[in-house]
């Protein structure tokens, strides 16, 4: 079917900024006019009210506001199941996540959404038909985030797990920092006295993997080291497993692999099994998110903790601060994610018992 | 502090069944007046609410009833962090669950609590006191079963992922058949040639753990084979690894171990790790659940996997029958857990590339 193009703007399409302009005040005012009302003088806020309704501004999408109380519900979209990867920090999120939001006074509401942004921008406007909603929590940020747009044009709060590539200063987000992750574990191996150390990553339109990619980049350049062994490639055991196999043939072969992931360097430690090579004593592997999977596996895995529980804490705080109309810049978190070293990178060690 | 004695009985102790005597109707006609009001005549509805207001039965917790509308919210306590664990068993049904009930037109809203039934049944109370919500999902059932007679007294509706190991015929819920999970494994390593076949299990206060023993226990019974050797211990790493070291010391020494869980069957790996022993060539392992670990390692392990899909949709589909006042005997519905074989149990495999 082709879109029509008859009659007026589709439902929804109407944005706070229109609002704004019909009604000769700053978006920011209108947003108080919503969120805020104690903030906008009566006869403001009376001129407000009248351009929503005369252009539409979808009114169910701020029932909450409109209605002038909290549904103390805060919105949150699950992650899809993949059942080939090792991390559980999504689900380990969710459940502090939701501690802190119970905590607070909120509760969670899941969101489900196939279909990328587009899907889940979809699950959101659906959800707020529905229901009236405090706050939106995303996660997954990435450059020109369409999810963004999506919640400033309907005025409801949100907070991000994951910073803005855009460098958007108004957004609010709690981040952690994969460059420093990287940089500890590449650091780490090089202290064992390893020289070849390859980097297996995810292709260059990730920007979680750019951020952690350059941390590699910078503790082997801080050490004059080679940066040739490179990989980029989607996250599967598979793909970590055939990475490692080729760096391990090159003509000067990796003696230490620092991967993007659990799941890829768990592929690594595959290959190496395959080869009759055993982690640590023969090669050094690190991995990132330390999944169950890195504490489970013989020799445990060394990767990188990300402080999920300050991280769920942290956006609770402020989107309960976004909800209260704190006047304060939004805040951006970068946390600091904790080395945890094991057999898989250290050469002492020796199976005996 | 101590708890009162005076006045009335506590907010929220006024149960179905006195409200149902004072009325004098049955238990489900007090149900249908709130829940199916369509369903019951005026008349009737009328004496049953005087006895509703009379009474102080927990009209909060009823509020979505007398309200006589649909909240289209599902509630469901996130299971506690479990940072040694394999299993993402109830992540992942959380997630299937989750895009059931959106399927069904319904969102998930999270439960958090601490201090066991208890404060499960508290935190369900308030969240009813706070937010109306059509039914509750359950997890993980146990005998006498608090919640159970909770969720009853309050007129919620309720299905449960885990049967009623009480024989509750009138409690909906959906389950897999951990025995023919075990049965399936231990017959699979039998048909591998092996005789000593041990069993690393839960203590026996766990009647999921019991279940799934007993399948052991019918495998190597239909064959004449020893039982002897078997351990029932808390699930971790580390007790998995125990338990296996003092199977492989005893007199007639296991060369075969089925475990009630991966991350017992993690410990079993660990061990023989320690040992020099290769898992499958030398001694056959199997887990319990196909956790993504059980991929990932090197050998993979060998699994039972859960229809847990089927399991989330067949739970939203019983609580929508509930709420529609379906007048068919609650659902109770037993799957099969398929056997995932990997290279853990198999002799044959070799290690070369």
């Amino acid at each position: 079917m082709q879109p029509t193009s008859r009659g007026p703007a589709p439902h929804g399409h109407v944005t706070l900024v229109q609002v704004a302009q019909r009604a000769g005040v700053s978006a920011q005012s209108v947003s108080n006019a919503l969120n805020n009302p104690d903030r906008v003088a009566p006869e403001t806020r009376k001129r407000i009210l009248a351009a929503v309704e005369e252009l539409g501004y979808e009114p169910n999408l701020s029932a909450r506001a409109l209605r002038n109380r909290s549904s103390s519900l805060i919105a949150f979209k699950m992650r899809p199941a993949r059942p080939d990867k090792a991390s559980m920090l999504m689900d380990d999120f969710l459940y502090v996540l939701n501690a802190s939001a119970v905590d607070a006074g909120y509760h969670l509401i899941l969101c489900h959404a196939e279909g990328g942004q587009a899907g889940e921008i979809k699950a959101y406007r659906d959800l707020l038909k529905k229901t009236s909603i405090d706050a939106f929590i995303l996660a997954e940020t990435h450059r020109n985030d369409d999810r963004v747009a999506a919640l400033r044009s309907w005025g409801v709060p949100f907070a991000a797990f994951g910073r803005s590539w855009d460098g958007d200063e108004e957004m609010a987000w709690v981040d952690v920092d994969g460059r420093a992750g990287t940089r500890a574990a590449t650091a780490h191996v090089a202290a064992q006295g390893h020289t070849q150390i390859g980097y297996i990553g995810w292709p260059a339109e990730s920007e979680l993997g750019e951020d952690r990619r350059a941390g590699w980049l910078d503790a082997c350049r801080e050490r004059s080291l080679d940066t040739d062994l490179q990989a980029a490639v989607v996250d599967s055991l598979e793909n970590g497993r055939q990475a490692a196999h080729r760096m391990l043939d090159a003509a000067r072969p990796a003696t230490a692999l620092v991967c993007a992931s659990d799941t890829l360097a768990l592929g690594v430690m595959r290959a190496l099994h395959e080869r009759g090579l055993r982690p640590g004593a023969d090669v050094a592997i690190t991995g990132y998110d330390d999944s169950p999977t890195a504490a489970l596996v013989s020799p445990g895995l060394t990767t990188l903790r990300q402080p999920i529980d300050e991280v769920g804490r942290q956006l609770i705080h402020t989107v309960d601060n976004l909800m209260a109309g704190d006047p304060r810049t939004p805040q951006h978190v970068l946390l600091e994610p904790e080395l945890i070293v094991r057999d898989s990178s250290l050469p002492g060690r020796r199976d005996t018992r």
